[in-house]
């Protein structure tokens, strides 16, 4: 018996979570297990009726599971930043998820924009820093002439920023990145040891070049870990550069390890190659703590409640979730249902096929699970 | 009698800086103009035997040109980030380069990795700002219980930070961007100029909701610079998704202003939807100062010599060099005549057809030039 916690979110991320609950609720049919759902309302309308993002009530409550599975928030009624910075990336860090996990993989069936690329040309995985580099959300804008004293503990690293910055500039903003070298040595070696599980290849991906001491840190801590891991294949790709690969010769790529804004780009790219949004998982891990399994695409809300959302990313999520539980056959066959799906043409419009209804969709994932 | 320096660098640039002569003399010679070209000894070898990067002397030298023609820089003997920071980033800021061009366009009979894309897809220009974000260079690497004190006179916007960091992390890095009010508007309010002459579409690209500091003071000043061009259509995309939209659906794009960083990873992603960076030209313009026009490749230390490299990018660099001297027809005629080239199959190895040498591809265009 698992007990998971769930957070629909806004717009489409109801709709796409009770697909992935059906989903996962079949999967512990045929495989011999329950799950006890908690529901936690968090999201927009809560924020606009209340004026909470997430409070010290549900951070203590969400501490007691180990996983969290996440629809998407994002509101045309509250300005951008709000609720991504209070919610998705509020709980990120505090439950320390240093671990974002991305599967780019093509699968059967679905179509890439990419000229002559099948699956099995496409199927790496970018494994993204989810807590530390630009996102640690330190930074100022302030006026001419004007002396800024700022102090931010990170509570992780113990760091503290004391910035006194003047300027003629009529206006000025500055955004402050961190890298520790325990930051990038666990991440990294979260990488190397998946690496080492898959075709043993990892590509490290930054921009020492410019931001040399960010990243340059990054590197130094990098050719430290690969030390440990002399079986492992390692490349430096600048992210300039990485991105062309991925459009170009995606089959170079098993394992990707890279920074968090970096990791953002480059997975949002990943997730055009292997068929769109509709089709990109995450994980965010923390091995030891409270995890959050999620699409990695918004809310997008001007589809909520017509039933055309796409619950494949959702429901892959789920997938990733299973496997973090040690569900791993379980996670497998999620994966091999999805891909009937596809065959069988039971998908949302956007995947052409018959264009039938999310929670058909769903339905029909959760059916081929039962059947095996 | 346009005066011309010329910076041939590293590895394959010299080569490419030859045809890239070449072509413009012809374009000369076709279109009534002489150029006296000036070249200057800069790069990784006088680096590795005087330690110069770029000297004072040089500087004061460059300063009485408008315009400088620029090979590639990048060396295996050197440690990454110090050639590039240390000549080709230093000549942009001290030039107050601030508008860094970057046509995106397909151009006839060149495969794109995309299905199903051609010319009339993928067409588009990115304005990247040049001189701020977080290619400022600031930042630091400390070790444990450190405190740092940092004093950074940037002399464009006269910005000073006083840093005081301490620290439990066993080692800690951090890189500042800054975002001043005047540096956007200035490089955006080009990128509406530009807008205006082309199709009145403009895309903003940055990530503020994450990034709230300085991309919110960039979306400031977006919001502002448009009230002066009404007939400009505006859109903000978070850069993750731009690198989607790119390969998905090009052919929404017309002008694209980003600051520097995210410039940076979308033109190399541009370069390749556009046939690779054999094919990416790039102009880094100062309007009232000295502008410097290079290829986006870097210098491939490998080709070196060999009479393989594609000399295409430079002369398309050449053609924008042409277009800020006010020589619009000559311009015109370069690309026109490269376009000939590629028809004719009188290119590189890389580009297929009859895989011809750097400099049979250089003389090709050049005969093209001349006969218009
Ligand atoms: C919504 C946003 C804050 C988030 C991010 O930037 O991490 C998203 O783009 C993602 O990739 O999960
Ligand atoms: C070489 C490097 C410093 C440079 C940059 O990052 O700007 C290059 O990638 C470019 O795009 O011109």
């Amino acid at each position: 018996m698992y007990k998971i916690a769930s957070i629909g979110g806004d717009g489409i991320g109801p709709e796409i979570v009770a697909e992935g609950k059906k989903v996962l609720e079949a999967a512990g049919e045929k495989f011999n297990f329950a799950i006890e759902w908690t529901d936690f309302d968090i999201g927009a309308d809560r924020y606009l009726a209340t004026k909470k993002l997430v409070t010290e009530d549900d951070l203590a409550e969400l501490k007691k599971f180990k996983a969290i599975y996440f629809g998407s928030i994002g509101d045309d009624r509250v300005k951008p930043g709000i609720l991504e910075k209070g919610i998705l990336l509020a709980l990120r860090f505090h439950f320390d998820q240093y671990v974002n996990l991305r599967p780019i993989k093509l699968l059967d069936g679905v179509e890439t924009p990419l000229a002559g690329k099948g699956p099995k040309d496409i199927d790496f995985v970018v494994v993204r820093e989810n807590t530390e580099d630009f996102y640690v959300g330190i930074g100022s804008r302030f006026r001419k002439h004007q002396t800024i004293e700022l102090d931010v503990v990170r509570d992780i690293y113990n760091v503290k920023f004391g910035l006194d910055v003047t300027s003629d500039a009529e206006e000025i903003a500055y955004q402050i990145g961190v890298i520790t070298r325990e930051g990038a040595r666990r991440v990294q070696t979260y990488a190397f040891n998946l690496a080492m599980q898959r075709k043993k290849k990892l590509t490290s991906v930054d921009k020492a070049n410019v931001l040399s001491d960010v990243y340059g840190l990054w590197r130094d801590v990098f050719l430290d870990t690969a030390k440990n891991y002399p079986g492992v294949t390692t490349e430096f790709n600048f992210v300039d550069a990485v991105t062309m690969w991925f459009v170009k010769n995606p089959e170079w790529f098993d394992v990707v390890v890279t920074p968090n804004m970096f990791g953002d780009i480059i997975t949002d790219l990943g997730a055009m190659i292997q068929g769109g949004l509709g089709l990109a998982p995450g994980g965010n891990i923390n091995p030891k703590g409270t995890s959050m399994f999620e699409p990695i695409h918004g809310s997008a809300p001007k589809y909520k409640g017509r039933g055309v959302a796409n619950p494949i990313a959702t429901i892959w999520a789920g997938s990733l979730l299973l496997d973090h539980l040690g569900e791993h056959e379980a996670a497998a066959a999620v994966v091999k249902a999805i891909e009937a799906s596809i065959r069988d043409g039971m998908v949302t419009r956007d995947l052409g096929g018959k264009a039938v209804s999310t929670s058909k969709a769903g339905s029909y994932i959760a059916e081929c699970v039962k059947k095996g």
